[in-house]
């Protein structure tokens, strides 16, 4: 038995998200399938993050078991051939049998991306919110996110999970080529959390809510009272790691 | 009347290129349509450089007659609302009777992206090409092309141009974010001239031809010469100088 580890980039706008369904597009489903066309072999690869409908992945990680002897350059090649064109393996490697890509993330690595200019070359990969903001009090807030927090506001209420915390290493705002993106990296995150921060913090951007209001948010461990969440398609998994 | 300056982006994926067909979707036509949408008006829209299907735009210039007292910044959005998401007015300013967009353009500048690894995120707007390329060479060979020279040997031949002289006043292959990008500026075009040339490098990168082989390329002045015209889908016209 081999245990491969691939690292995966998807553009998310024509999937169903990462998690298999049996009458939906995912990419986990697609990749499945693609194993299954190059090895023979029915297996099941859990991805690092369960990215929802629409988010993108530079740096997904999946791992999966085979019995085939097959080189792993040939196997990468195989998969990328059969894969649709928005999914494609970046690279390939043998594992240890213990690793798995989910339980044996130190970090997962997001970035989302914002403009405010009207664009149509790359507009699936980006958040177009053309209203006035304030970008250094959304610069400055960030330093609330970092550390062991309680991100309980920040969280889908659905979600079934033992506790809220994460441990936030990095988390910052900044402009690159005419873009605002977050940058936000984390032990683990929550359901939907990047995109209801994003979104509060845009709250925070336009007036909407102050500094204070951010902080009493994040203290009051309830949904309901946090922002909206931003679009899926500003969202990126850009790496994970172990 | 008054002539209205527009600087027009577009994903040309889906575009049968800039120019105006009656049963194809082209983004002169997609615009004109926009304007008598906005003005009641029916315009002409030359754009500076007739773009080819697939290839895309961030700074392509077109301009317009009309007599409608709008303001500018009403007639940019009113245009944005009922333009198709794959083509955006990114400025607007109202000009010179004399202005044209096409006749009065000094300069173009396009660029043609490359990736030599599988990409699904942008794979739009790159021409993915994985095999092994002598960059340096590539790299180095670019003074060819500097200057006031005849360029016939990389221009369709069906094209109706009174001579082939185009002066480049720039030209390199860089590297940038892992995509290897060509520039070029000059004076003028012809029609598939920069897809002729990229086409031509990677042939020399490839070592199919030599750097003399390029030379006598240029000196023949005669198409068939040349190597092959790289895809569409790489070719952004980035600005227009006036």
């Amino acid at each position: 038995m081999r245990n491969i580890k691939i690292i995966i980039e998807y553009d998310g706008t024509n999937f169903n998200g990462w998690q298999f369904q049996p009458h939906h597009r995912s990419v986990q489903g697609e990749l499945q399938r693609a194993v299954k066309q190059i090895t023979g072999e029915q297996v099941s690869i859990e991805g690092a993050g369960r990215t929802d409908t629409g988010v993108h992945a530079r740096g997904q990680v999946g791992n999966f078991k085979i019995e085939k002897e097959i080189g792993l350059p040939e196997l990468m090649k195989g998969l990328n051939a059969v894969l649709p064109d928005d999914v494609r393996v970046k690279s390939i490697d043998e594992v240890d049998m213990n690793f798995h890509s989910r339980f044996s993330a130190k970090e997962r690595r997001y970035k989302y991306y914002m403009v405010q200019h009207p664009i149509s070359i790359g507009r699936q990969y980006y958040w177009y919110y053309p209203h006035e903001l304030d970008f250094e009090i959304m610069k400055s807030a960030c330093c609330l996110l970092i550390g062991q927090k309680n991100f309980r506001s920040f969280c889908l209420s659905r979600a079934e999970v033992s506790h809220y915390i994460c441990e936030v290493r990095k988390a910052e705002w900044y402009e690159k080529d005419g873009a605002m993106i977050f940058e936000i990296n984390a032990n683990r995150f929550l359901h939907n959390m990047v995109r209801t921060i994003v979104g509060t913090f845009v709250n925070l951007g336009r007036g909407r809510i102050t500094y204070d209001d951010l902080l009493s948010i994040m203290e009051k461990e309830d949904r309901r009272v946090a922002g909206f969440s931003a679009p899926a398609e500003g969202l990126c998994l850009e790496e994970v790691v172990y």
